[in-house]
């Protein structure tokens, strides 16, 4: 990974797709020595439901002046952010490119909520869910419901992770959420579909994140602090809630981060820094249990004694995570991976650890369903 | 590439999704030994804007027995088919996997042509073009008059093209339309956008069609005739028109071309079979002239001299193309490089050409904005 740039993730109601392309790439360009990519890929969810926009790489090509490059999006609903990122390693490492961009991309906020949690709902089975009035945000809530009750975990026990990931948010430039909150603001915020409310939720938002990968042969051309990407694993699960095992077993987490960590020669208790999918407070647990970050069950009690925090191995989320920093869908796993290898390069702007070697980031799309794990080294 | 299969293209009222990805894959079972792919790629346009679905790649791998497979969805317009199968080309080559499932797929008749044109549109610049009604057969009819004017060319002559795919498509078991058709048929059939008339047109059509790609490690043991991808190249354009310095070069087929003949270490004059992009009459001579197998202008004088028809050095479409084997726009692009594959085995069930070594694939999203060129050989 040769470098990165982003946008803060807001409500950019004077953007459009084209802009906030324009924006993140002309920060990646203060972060290399040379950009020449030969070909673009987008991760992106919503531009053909929300803005009647396919071809979506030609149209970033033609705002970043990189006309004539061919490309193609990559979507796997909230996933896509990382799987563009993966697809992007694929180019290179398959030697068929030696510098290829990848940009994250996504717009919301123009949209009322109804038609957002609309749009969203297409990353969950229509057929079986969706046309049965089940939003995404709905069938998150089942499973913090089993969540609580199967380990007997407290609604206010739930509430602490919100407000540390504000907590990390505040300090972070490019986060959409900088203010604040307590364990009394998430109880008291209204409920979205209970037991999740408002401040479990990640908030709509627009932003782009750009990253640049490069071959070795050329990377030094570029940049004088090369991230590595060690390790890549891609995972799935049944699309439908009522087709799974186990709902608290997030299959597609564990299977990704498996195969990432062992091409990586990593183990989970090796990594350094780690940015998670918190799209609610629900999925940040399952994540750190699929990650082998705690056992089952045990996430929300390391929470509660103040594990995970900057500092400790991992830290996670220190960028605020989707909760803070933003959850601009299709655009999420590319700032992910950018955060941590600013980290692991020790110039992230916000709270940051010093001296990581190990990160990771982890992407998932739908109710953890399609996921990628990708990891990084300095 | 392992093997291949795909459905017919036809009006499948009556299939899904997951019906249509399970024909496809069910005849690629027949078509190897084993087939035991760790991730799934799926290349598709429509699948949000028409039927709400995202997150496609995991209702495939539910429907295919699969679950638990991580895979994304490719998105490049019409372009999408060849594009997925250059991801996965790049997903096996990176050594990420051994095994990649690449799966077209694409339903569109369900909806009547307003529908799936307003769909379709989502190609083209929305902002620019689309919002003013320019469909994308209107924007594809601007490209054809200035190519009859500058080149002189008869609207009598470029209605030679649809006769023949027509005439090969009556021999393809797989193809949307079988029936002969005259140039008389052409030229009175109805005026879609002028001097685009319905029979210059690819129908409307639903298919899958699938392919697995593995590494030179595992490929003897899941089948005994390979076919080697030798070359790959992405190409771009800007997306609208208006921004293009000459709409009669096509950039993206240019770029993609060059590209995917070096790597392939091949000339467009050694090339034995072909599938290119004839989503209209127009679209089929710009790429004739684009992949170097005819000087600019001259594709329809070759055509009209009987050159590139079965036998011929290259043989373009006898799968029928576009026009008769039909377009599910996304899939589209696995369909090419499933029939390429077939001739160069000798296996296609349709018209065929004996001892082809070198064959090509080029597919297209929108107004040959998106392209990619993919070289395989025996």
């Amino acid at each position: 990974m040769a470098g990165v740039g982003m946008t803060k993730v807001d409500r950019h109601y004077d953007k459009g797709f084209q802009e906030l392309a324009h924006m993140a790439v002309k920060n990646l360009l203060n972060d290399v020595k040379e950009c020449s990519p030969k070909a673009i890929v987008v991760g992106n969810m919503l531009s053909s439901s929300l803005y009647q926009q396919d071809s979506l790489a030609a149209l970033v090509a033609d705002a970043i002046g990189l006309r004539g490059k061919g490309g193609f999006k990559v979507e796997a609903a909230c996933g896509s952010g990382g799987y563009a990122v993966a697809t992007g390693y694929a180019l290179v490492a398959s030697g068929l490119y030696d510098q290829i961009l990848v940009v994250g991309l996504e717009k919301m906020a123009d949209y009322p909520t109804s038609s957002v949690t609309l749009a969203l709902a297409q990353a969950a089975d229509f057929e079986h869910e969706a046309i049965y009035g089940a939003s995404f945000v709905a069938l998150n809530a089942l499973v913090m419901r089993l969540y609580m009750h199967r380990y007997e975990a407290k609604r206010e026990d739930l509430a602490l992770w919100p407000v540390r990931m504000h907590e990390y948010g505040s300090k972070n430039p490019y986060a959409q959420l900088r203010n604040r909150i307590t364990v009394e603001d998430v109880l008291r915020s209204a409920v979205v579909a209970d037991p999740i409310r408002l401040l479990d939720s990640a908030p709509v938002g627009d932003g782009a994140a750009a990253i640049l990968l490069a071959s070795e042969d050329v990377i030094r051309k570029i940049t004088d602090t090369p991230i590595q990407v060690a390790g890549i694993g891609l995972g799935g699960d049944s699309l439908d809630l009522s087709s799974r095992e186990d709902l608290l077993k997030p299959t597609s987490i564990l299977t990704a981060s498996e195969k990432a960590y062992k091409m990586a020669n990593a183990e989970p208790r090796q990594i350094d820094i780690a940015e998670i999918h918190d799209a609610f407070t629900i999925t940040a647990l399952l994540s750190i249990e699929g990650m082998g970050f705690a056992n089952f069950g045990e996430a929300w009690k390391l929470v509660r004694e103040g594990r995970f925090a900057a500092g400790d191995r991992p830290s996670i989320n220190l960028s605020g995570g989707l909760k803070a920093r933003g959850h601009p869908v299709g655009a999420t796993g590319v700032y992910q991976v950018a955060e941590v290898a600013m980290q692991l390069r020790g110039d992230f702007p916000g709270v940051k650890v010093s001296k990581a070697e190990i990160g990771v980031a982890m992407n998932t799309g739908g109710v953890v369903t399609l996921t990628s794990v990708i990891v990084l080294r300095r």
